[in-house]
């Protein structure tokens, strides 16, 4: 697999990539929200402010049906590029690998059938906790019941996750439990002082060092729930955490309520652990002794410039695009040059669509 | 498999036991609610009358958790008699068969990550409706999407129910397609005359014959979603519809929108197939030509009244038990011995613990 990088224990990344090799996989797909990503200029998730909310729910609805249902198009920028979730779709199909979506407090429900969690959103960090003590107990023994179900039903779990603002969060929730973080972003050009002046307010919030309660006061719903996922399902499957820094919080925190390292592998695109911004893989290797794979998808060679736009730094990463792709192609064989002529196909579907 | 007794499509009977021998099972738990059961004396499913509406979220919570939160007990009779929940547990858990539960209408929903499908429960037919023309279509499609998923996942994927006054309902859509159907029921005495004048008022307000108008106005919201899972997931994979009377009404509202016979089979409980009141077997030889699969649990061998009662004609069926425990066997090679020991040892832990 030449398109792979590497990262961490690349011991237990060689062998899981080896031993995966046309194995089942399936993926999971947490929408969740923080109502931090309404402070304007957070992220770029969504075409507007209003929009933001739906930007969860319009990816599942993309995933599953190819459109949207909540919204009339797919989730974009405000200058029209498109969700990473086209990057999960295409990998998804090309492998044949099945998807089941997962509310742990989005906003909105997706018009499809998904796992309903009871969970609420996260409130916003900057002005107060994102939830109580008891939510995030809640959400970690929910994660831990839906991890195990899932994982009894694969051989790979793969984990990936959309919550607007959720950088931010994870940004927090990294600094609390003591780890020096820059986090990447949607953005170009990371508004790393908008986030750092957030998460300092947020962190000054912060009276105990135990896990649930550094993560009600500063993270979101998703961090406890996936961690929680994480926990059960590395000891039944194999598990490959789909993204970037958000993934790297849920690790963080997983470290405290324990998981299978051994069981365990972050995979995300090479727009992140290239991206200058941001210390993606020292910080995993600081959190835990599992192997991080990178995929260069080349999309910097393709003909739309909505697709070369994430190779110049837009929606880097999300919906578990990277771990997607990289499962899909350890499952075909496929290399970048397939996976890029496929998506390439499935761009040009949407923007006649559209 | 001695256990087993086979009706309708014998050879494919045989060959379904045989191929599926330790195979992947995965059982899927719909449950519903219809206000046809708040009739007086239409059913024993609950303690009693306002309890009925939490026996379905309660015997989802009891397969998952071993005990149930929506209620402080397990779904019993009046008398104390339990759920056959039981029998569905001991058989799911001895063979380590997974399962999922999904809200499919139910008035309550249970207190564990279930699949959401945007659906309401059902009207009561003796006064009016149960469903509109397009809560009919939902359901179909909702229960595609989610037959398709699950079969994905599996080698056989059986599909449970539990939807109290359910045998009125499918009484109603079974007349209603043209079968002269005698349905079972859950009280040693089946009250069939008021199920008759039920299903009798019911169908004056038939006024086309198209499946979707039938189901709507007579019917429940189980019986098209469920008829939706098996279109699908017939295609993809086998599927073993474990009920009794509902699962034939099922079977005839899926022959109208299309399923593949050669993937299907129907298990159910010796309780159902010789219930004289009924017509099972030969009522699903006239819907469709696939294997029905009948088990003798032996509970007359019971040293435990509240088992005993099962062979005694309460409860015959229900929460996919005959199914399972059939799944089971097939999966494990246990008999009906090893099955009775180990539903005993459940017993006895429920009636300690309560």
């Amino acid at each position: 697999m030449d398109d792979f990088e590497l990262f961490g224990n690349i011991e237990q990344g060689k062998n899981f990539i080896e031993s995966m090799k046309s194995k089942r996989f399936l993926f999971s797909f947490v929408i969740s929200y923080t109502e931090t990503c309404e402070i304007p200029g957070i992220t770029f998730a969504g075409a507007d402010r209003d929009s933001i909310q739906f930007t969860p729910p319009a990816d599942a609805e993309y995933l599953h049906y190819g459109y949207c249902k909540t919204i009339d198009k797919i989730p974009m920028t405000p200058d029209g590029k498109p969700t990473p979730g086209l990057l999960t779709k295409t990998a998804l199909e090309s492998a044949s690998i099945p998807h089941l979506t997962i509310n742990a407090g989005s906003k909105i429900s997706p018009q499809l059938p998904f796992v309903d969690t009871g969970m609420s959103f996260g409130k916003n960090i900057s002005t107060e906790d994102a939830m109580t003590d008891s939510q995030v107990s809640h959400a970690v023994d929910y994660g831990r019941i839906v991890g195990r179900s899932m994982a009894s039903l694969t051989d790979c779990l793969i984990i990936g996750e959309s919550i607007p603002g959720g950088t931010t969060t994870s940004l927090a929730v990294l600094k609390a439990l003591g780890y020096d973080a820059k986090v990447s972003s949607s953005i170009p050009n990371n508004p790393t002082e908008l986030k750092n002046k957030i998460v300092t307010s947020a962190l000054e919030r912060i009276d105990s060092d135990h896990p649930y309660s550094i993560v009600a006061k500063v993270g979101d719903p998703m961090i406890p729930f996936v961690a929680g996922m994480l926990s059960s399902a590395s000891s039944v499957s194999n598990v490959m955490l789909a993204g970037g820094t958000q993934m790297a919080a849920v690790l963080a925190f997983a470290a405290k309520i324990g998981f299978n390292e051994e069981n365990t592998a972050i995979g995300t695109t090479s727009y992140i652990t290239n991206d200058k911004s941001a210390n993606f893989t020292s910080l995993v290797s600081k959190i835990a002794d599992i192997p991080a794979i990178s995929i260069n998808p080349n999309l910097e060679n393709s003909q739309h410039t909505g697709l070369k736009a994430f190779s110049e730094g837009f929606a880097k990463e999300g919906v578990g695009a990277g771990g997607s792709i990289i499962s899909s192609m350890i499952k075909t064989g496929n290399d970048s040059t397939n996976f890029l002529e496929i998506a390439e196909k499935e761009y040009r579907r949407l923007f006649t669509l559209l």
